[in-house]
């Protein structure tokens, strides 16, 4: 992409989480993701950079949007795509993640795009075999281009993020997205502040310099510059970890009436998909603060620019 | 595909139902069908007219077939395809046609082939997104790519529809197959006649100019240029509106002894997938009057056709 | 592939079973395999054999593994791929296998694999249709490409078969890989020992040419060539054809201790996906005399060559 580059920034052949990214790889990433975001508004959407390559999405859990992102990302850098849904198929016939892995790879595939609900899965896969391997989620561990895609956004809103303060806001304990945003945007020097009931924040993340918590939205609602909602899972409910939707909504919930509190320049995000009356009303979400939908078109020019890296391709 | 083309007859981005097409409309698709079909008989079957370009099926209800008529007709004109099975994964999640329609938009697609369960939701979901929307069925109401196959079938054999006179023949209630063919039929001047029990053809279909309505398949057998037969779902049996299927079968089957007391030349179509021994028997399902893999053929290249105008392309 | 070759060996249009192959037809599809498999070995893993040629998975049984090592081989060849697995969808509705293919064929398809749970169902479609059939497994009859995969990583390593023997371990009765196996070693000159407890191991066999039982894997360990273990399905445990897998394993089980007892050059394949600790133990199946990723990536080879020949492309 780039003539001259005495020494490529980026050379590892994984993403498996966001601590081990340094600044420098993370801005080597997004200069290709940017140059990738202009291939997608062209009337011809692809670029042959990985044309005989294969991509395996290798999905433990069902995920519908994150597999069609990474997908899409695949066939627009001209890479061939194969989704391996490892239910019924090879769980319950109790082959081993290596194995399986292993099988995919004797066939001839460049890059594993893995999803797994076992947190560390992706590194372990990483460690035992011999191709790229790109996490797609693991757990409640890391899910890295979320994390990535979402830092990608509040940069190309806000130019930097240093002495910016931004909010996430809702079931920390249980969130990969949280835990992959606030490490990415603690590494580009914004202040992180972690809202939701004290059910669903772990203590222990106010040990991290630059993190603190609050249990209250409307008291951090005017000092950030952007707000990152969190999708509540209507499975907690029956657990006992807040007392109801409603309840939940009444406190944690983005509203037109919180958004007149907030900053005029304030961002929205919200990872998708939207429970809309919940975590975030219609008109907010669809309001011009609203950046959802640009988080999912920088989430493709992330992912193509993931899988371009890992490939060997440099910024 | 037309060297000198004034003014394209063909400008609109959607394809929802047969009610909004003028007659013009149909046979500029029509032409580019026909040459398409031609396409599909050549060794490299593909034509590059939508490389770079992606369709995405949405499916809200399981359909392999149709889905697959849809892939198959977008990778034949060089475009990528992702299937977007909309079952677990989104509706169980909540989110609401809009917002899942908005997502896969915000990742770079330029068509999207929408199945869904209720009346209206591609009319409801294209005035309400940017892209290019195709009714792949939407409820009882419509399936216009199967009304338009249909037509171009007997079109096709016939050459022209005027005064011409076609059944339809089953249970034309819970029907969109039966609407849109009903609909598209008489566009080209065919008179159709809606056979079946009285308990499964609405009376209001006969105030339609050029439609009646007829409880005895015997009684129009001789009268008729074409039999459109309708998959007789067996659920309905249950539900009371038929006393069996033997007994539907006896009355409206079609079979070979019925098949002697039509026109020598009567065409016998059928939208699949048949119930052999139920609305047809095996001898006319493969006899030489049937036309049924023909309109699979003949669906394909108005698929292709299809997708190829709502992405821009004339005539 | 070749530039002087006065009259190809291999003219059939389908692939049904390894017995109606000749050894000389093998050999030939084997030559196109060896040149495919280098395919595989480069960074643009893909040639323009069949391109514009569509390949059909028609699956009425489920099996990722084999689905997808045939859907890598077409994509390598540049052939479009479309998969249709019979669930709900056409089995529910009750249409037929010939109807259901002939749909598919009517869209313009060049081939059809086929997987199916009747015995003989490939070849019957064979017959009633069209296009190329390449049978990916028809009840316990055949799974001729996974009995030439297995009989090309032996001849790969053994450069011969002729007075070679080679046992196959396990389920023998319900297995078509047993078959397939037991076929394709016999028609190049191995003599073949077939190890299983009496309850899993046809009696009949034993009359064939060549082929042998035992009932003690212990008492033929020193004496072959190459193991072929096959996989225990769990399932057969409760209908009483052996006490437990405990039992099994002890029995049948490939181990470190039972593999110093064989040559040193023994080879030991395993059509996947493996039970590690009941047929196989992890340190024989990731040791140096194990060939079982070797047969991974010699059945895309050796699929990529049937779909190549098949499609009328020769040796």
């Amino acid at each position: 992409m780039n003539e001259v580059e005495a020494k490529p920034v980026w050379h590892r052949r994984n993403l498996l989480d966001i601590n081990s990214l340094s600044r420098e790889e993370i801005e080597a990433l997004f200069k290709t993701a940017h140059s990738f975001r202009e291939v997608s508004t062209r009337s011809v959407k692809k670029v042959p950079a990985l044309r005989g390559q294969v991509v395996v999405n290798l999905f433990y859990e069902p995920s519908t949007r994150t597999r069609i992102s990474f997908t899409l990302a695949a066939q627009r850098l001209s890479a061939d795509v194969v989704d391996f849904i490892a239910d019924a198929s090879s769980i319950s016939k109790g082959e081993t993640l290596v194995d399986t892995a292993n099988n995919i790879i004797a066939m001839g595939v460049d890059t594993i795009v893995l999803r797994h609900p076992a947190p560390g899965a992706a590194r372990f896969l990483a460690s035992n075999v011999d191709v790229a391997v790109v996490n797609a989620g693991d757990g409640a561990h890391s899910h890295p281009t979320q994390g990535l895609l979402d830092l990608y956004t509040l940069l190309d809103n806000l130019g930097s993020l240093e002495g910016r303060r931004v909010a996430i806001v809702g079931d920390i304990s249980h969130s990969r997205v949280a835990r992959s945003g606030m490490l990415a945007f603690r590494k580009f020097g914004a202040e992180v502040v972690l809202v939701g009931p004290p059910t669903l924040v772990p203590r222990s993340f106010s040990e991290l310099e630059g993190v603190t918590i609050s249990h209250s939205l409307d008291a951090v609602l005017g000092d950030v510059d952007a707000i990152c909602l969190l999708r509540m899972q209507r499975e907690r409910q029956g657990a006992g970890l807040f007392p109801s939707l409603e309840e939940y909504s009444r406190l944690f919930g983005m509203n037109s009436e919180r958004l007149q509190r907030c900053r005029d320049d304030v961002l929205i995000l919200h990872p998708g998909p939207m429970n809309r009356g919940i975590e975030i009303t219609p008109d907010v979400a669809d309001g011009e603060r609203s950046r959802v939908l640009a988080q999912v078109t920088n989430g493709l020019a992330v992912r193509m620019a993931v899988l371009y890296m890992v490939a060997g391709g440099s910024a």
